[in-house]
């Protein structure tokens, strides 16, 4: 067997990186416009990104983006002698609260133990560990954290035994359902109200149209499809740019992409929303020390003297809306039969050409 | 409102690079030892992936890859008068398949219509066309294909109107069951057995504990997740490493994470398994031009002269080869208490002190 | 240790029964006003279906039932050599189609090979048959066909042994994808549009507010729940009552309850759908030949003198209907305020009082 | 049209009865050997759960249930202006919860508010009231109160509205994973520990056999069927014929049918345990009331002075332990080739014969 031999060392991948917008975001974390950096090999996304941008600059209240949650998760993984101590150990864990705080306090200067939810399968006992991790994305917070813990619960409980120090039901970087329902990273809607004219003439469709298809393709199509928690056209290429972009760990999007696209005829104006249960974002720790990286979290602002976790929550909300832009553009697109091969040929094209 | 200012050019996410192995490979596709590039933010995955190549080059066969089946899909979605028309559009197009075959020979060099599945949900009528498309990945040749067949259809079929090019029946970079069941992208298994002395050494552990593991979390775990589709520990960091290392679309890690790993206790001896029904690459289109990737290509060997599919075929198995490899290295780790937090703390610090 | 001591000998449950509508039943099984029975221990149920039934009877059409497809199926688990023999395996059952029909055909009169579908896991082979029953729900004939086609596998090909008679890939009365996606059972739509006066007189709601509910409740919401292939509120309950009168299997309404609400707004005028993909009924076999049955089963005119299928299509056809009848009724009660419980009170008072 | 005519009056649907067992239960709600009575059109199902709990009673501690969990659930769904004023709302109910436990108290004597939990999509807002209900099953009771609940949120707290008294993130007979997630009905865990003489004398088998079935068939099977937070053979079976023997609303077998059978190989003995979360079962009203479920009941001892809840505890106990006794049963069958085909027919035939 022969070796593929090296060549001249090539260290990196060079992913291409526009920025866009700037998109218009109101709501509880920030007021701003705000441009967007997407780094990919899809090079369409960016026009496609930037048309709905310009969309939410010519709505009133831009896209009004709420933060509803955070904390990051690990689930450990204890064998136990049988269901009934499983039972038991959860009980005990109950009113051992106080001292579980504080081993968590104690791994990490911003971890902090917010709940704790467990599943019992025969004799396995499941542990999900939620925790508030400052401006963290967070997995190596919750891991260590949990560590912690593991050690101290097969230490003072009896007949409970270490199995994994992650369960499956955290769930990092794969499809389920338990991530929307419980939480993990950041949960944001965006919504966004455009008027008729702008859905005329920006979006080159109407109302009733992006709202009849979201509920046929989105809701129904996914549905049909065995789709998890899942309706929407192409979250997961967004979060893939913003997340390369701002150094984060891009797996994620795995989860990401479990979103919920709504739309709604209100009289001619176009209510669209997006719903991203978990957009997971940090602004300090790995991919972020990258100087290009680095620099691009400085110039959205995610860089900032601010309260633990207000940079990592600016970051998830600009993350959303960059999702809200694309979705919104493709969805137009696809409402009007050819225009998204054709939109995509002559951005090649042109790019080819020469910007690229 | 201020917008946040431009600072100097940032053209490009730089995400860093290494390759590791080689992994030894054989199977139906290939028989070779190569080494795998992975660009990544969390430089862990390096010797983790490291080391489970190292195991596959102490076992005799290595890898055992079989490449089950490929295609690429789209699905179109048409509103019908009513259920029944959709019906008889259904059973029309079962008469046509001379027609759509040549429309879509027509439409691409490559591209090749290889099924029709389809579901009628009250009015509405998803199509999902199933294309062989050469070395290309295929995206933007199954949409191709798929705006010709439904210029097609509802210019011949009476009853049936567009409503849009995609109705997520595809389903693109989504979290859903039909790909696995119905197939997209390269359908690819990996096995390796790996004798006990192997498993001891190299991966301090038993097969008799990751059988178990793999059973109570990647299995169980996942299932309490409400997983969909999925039981393994982390595919999506391999598969996001070597696609974007290699111009992949790298948001196809959605489904690409959607594969099952199977482990058993043979006497001692460890069969490792991970099946992969969704790998989704390409050696030609988009990202594969830039430099770095027509060259990371190259050196593995997926640029050569090859009958039409044959380099993605073998991008396909070497994607696979390093999911198994991460894979089993990740779940050695886990059956020790604190070994898995203990090596990325250990990496990361050796990195930062040099090589990184 | 005490044994609950046996009492006086009850040798049956008896579900009290009544029948309703009729409903009006048009499109490509029959062309009726049939009553329907239904067998509940919830008694509001009768009401909420004559109430929907009674709307039938005032749309032009009727419900207009389309019978989409039928099969029953069985999955097989082999354990091969490897992933490898897996596919060979595969490859040849493609070329010994023929024997394979003929070996299904000698095991029982009516059942026939539609169709196999394969999934290859690690080293395991998961063989999914498929076949017409005529007017058995074909429980039996499918394992009992999938004995004589696993006893064939195993002798003639090489490598592969007898793992189980079910994969679980059938799947038979579990919750999954797959049967919505690949077929088993029945696969009915039905349609009903109803004049906007009736909307609003019968069923005291409006067309806007029960499509708009649709979409939160059945769509939304269960997406967000993890629903799996669901969109509706109570498939489940009709099914389960149509299935005891007519001595079903009554199990599968697990399947059963996995299908689709779709409504539209249409000017005002209601577009209301059901497709449920998995209708499992049968009017021969089992259950099917207790007396009560058997004289539910004639009254519902299918026990007539008909081609292999047809009585079996019809009751098919009648439970999609009963289905239908529920499910507008619950929706639009649920639009208004208070209205479902004072609805079941105001019954539960009344049947006590006397009826019932 | 004609209508199919009423001929004479059928007014019940009469299912076969019998009782099996006794079964051997121990755990933290009751000890003793229970008779279970099981009513089906399936008659094979009656050898077969006799069987199991055959092999119960030679087990040292019989079939060990643990109750994990208890309670009933109603999700309600609201419009809100906006996704901010949904979360405005979420946060005001966190301070009201005195108020609305004390609804809850008003609106039925057993109900009691447990949890609150929300999910917010868009501008809509669902909230998932999870209560006590004593003895009753809890489907009216938990509608009562959230009608109660609803009409407090829409007086009290401004831009909100109602949508639906049921947003289906309840989920009520529905597919999903929600109610494993978060807790319906009873959360039971039976596990039985079998001698390695008795796996091989009574269910002809081994179990090292078992074992492996139980990962390739019920984990791996169903993963590739696209299963929902379900790992078994045939929960559904069961569950039917015991919540039609005693009364139950017995479409809730969707929910029910979503467990996981866990077994290992320890040194020749089997462990087997059957994880049940979502078991709804009461002891009082509907169909309760009918005379033989009401035998029934009392036979079992679930008509006892006993503190309220604890006669629908015993009786979800024993419903899992009959789910338990079928499941083994089926999966030792399993392991033998054509074992499971000869057994039903071989009862068939004997039963025609004679008894049935």
């Amino acid at each position: 067997m022969s070796v593929n031999g090296a060549g001249p060392e090539l260290d990196a991948a060079i992913v291409p990186l526009r920025w866009v917008g700037p998109a218009k975001i109101t709501g509880n974390v920030m007021d701003e416009l705000v441009e967007i950096p997407l780094a990919t090999y899809e090079s369409p996304l960016w026009p496609s990104v930037a048309r709905g941008a310009k969309v939410t600059r010519r709505c009133e209240r831009g896209i009004v983006a709420t933060l509803v949650d955070e904390r990051m998760t690990r689930s450990v993984l204890l064998e136990a002698d049988d269901a009934g101590t499983a039972l038991a150990t959860v009980r005990r864990l109950g009113d051992s609260l106080a001292d579980m705080r504080r081993i968590v306090s104690e791994s990490s200067r911003y971890a902090e133990l917010l709940e704790v939810h467990h599943q019992i399968a025969g004799n396995l006992l499941f542990l999900r560990f939620e925790f508030a991790t400052g401006d963290a994305s967070g997995h190596n917070m919750a891991t260590l954290a949990a560590d912690a813990l593991l050690a101290y619960i097969v230490r003072v409980f009896p007949g409970v035994r270490y199995e994994s120090v992650s369960g499956n039901l955290c769930t990092d970087k794969k499809a389920s359902a338990v991530n929307g329902i419980l939480g993990r990273g950041k949960n944001v809607v965006t919504e966004l109200l455009i008027p008729r004219a702008v859905v005329e003439n920006d979006l080159r469709t109407t109302a009733r149209r992006v709202a009849a298809l979201n509920v046929h393709k989105n809701l129904i199509g996914t549905s049909l499809a065995g789709g998890i928690r899942t309706a929407n056209a192409h979250y997961a290429n967004m979060l893939l740019a913003v997340y390369l972009a701002t150094g984060q760990d891009a797996a994620n999007i795995v989860e990401g992409s479990q979103g919920i696209t709504h739309a709604e005829d209100r009289d001619g104006d176009l209510y669209f929303s997006c719903t991203l249960p978990n957009v997971i974002v940090g602004t300090v720790g790995n991919g972020r020390g990258l100087d290009f990286a680095a620099a691009n979290l400085a110039r959205l602002g995610c860089r900032a003297e601010r309260p633990a976790g207000e940079n990592a929550r600016r970051l998830a909300v600009v993350t959303a809306a960059s999702v809200l832009c694309g979705e919104l553009s493709l969805m137009a697109a696809q409402t009007n039969a050819g225009e998204l091969m054709r939109t995509h040929l002559d951005f090649e094209r042109s790019s080819s050409d020469g910007e690229n």
